[in-house]
């Protein structure tokens, strides 16, 4: 995966936190996702398509998920409910769609986002699809990052730009 | 969501069992799926965007994907590896295909299938869409598949086909 595609992302992650949560980050070293790379109780998994295909996955401890919809609902969430998932996706949108705007040259489109919970579980890419996971830390706790994207090579069905 | 929506998912499910692993599948009542519908230990999900933006989730049980990879793969496989993880992908990659172009009026596009596993895990759409699950039972067991797809009102962003 080429590295222009990864740095949206982290700006999208660290400015979408810092203006809707309060919530600095700082990113760790971004690194090959593979096999296993790190998954919190939470990860919000979004689909990209358009001149490059891929996802995006954002994945928070309980404790930042909670965090976050408290800030963004503006009424304390104690515990995972419809609200809190809602939340997640909606972050993980947001994320997306800032990214989006920043690789506009691809012309992305972003799907609906979903909300994989649980204590173990695995999210996988294709293995012919090198993802990139970068590992933050806040003061609310560590989160991860995924983005896998793979060109698309064959022509772009939407009609080129005028 | 729109039953017609439905409907070209079934089929390509259908189809893409009887052709591919010569295995007939019987499709069971669609359903809303409130909240917790049943998963299996492999789940891939693809995501969909274009004139209706949502996602495919076909959950099948451990050995089905055993089954479904030895088949595709013509070997036997008798453990979840990275193989068998990439077959349950190209699957759900195949039947998103399918029912796409069923479906070639709303001009959709489908991402990279990813894979999640794990022996008890949630997948949460946003609480606004209502996703459909169909149960599907087979020789090999049974299965599931669930769409959830929402209308896309703003202007479609693609240029008119001419």
């Amino acid at each position: 995966m080429r590295l222009e595609y990864i740095n949206p992302f982290v700006s999208a992650l660290s400015s979408t936190f810092r203006t809707m949560l309060s919530c600095e980050l700082r990113a760790g070293t971004p690194q090959p996702a593979d096999g296993d790379p790190p998954r919190f109780e939470l990860s919000g998994v979004i689909g990209i398509t358009g001149g490059a295909v891929g996802t995006l996955v954002l994945s928070l401890s309980e404790k930042i998920a909670l965090r976050a919809a408290s800030t963004l609902l503006m009424m304390e969430s104690t515990e995972i409910d419809d609200d809190v998932i809602d939340a997640v996706g909606e972050l993980t949108n947001i994320v997306a769609g800032r990214a989006k705007s920043e690789l506009e040259e691809y012309q992305l489109s972003i799907g609906l986002p979903n909300v994989i919970s649980g204590s173990a579980y695995k999210i996988r890419f294709p293995s012919n699809v090198q993802s990139i996971c970068i590992p933050f830390t806040s003061e609310w706790g560590p989160l991860t990052l995924e983005v896998g994207l793979a060109a698309v090579t064959e022509p772009f069905e939407c009609c080129p730009l005028a």
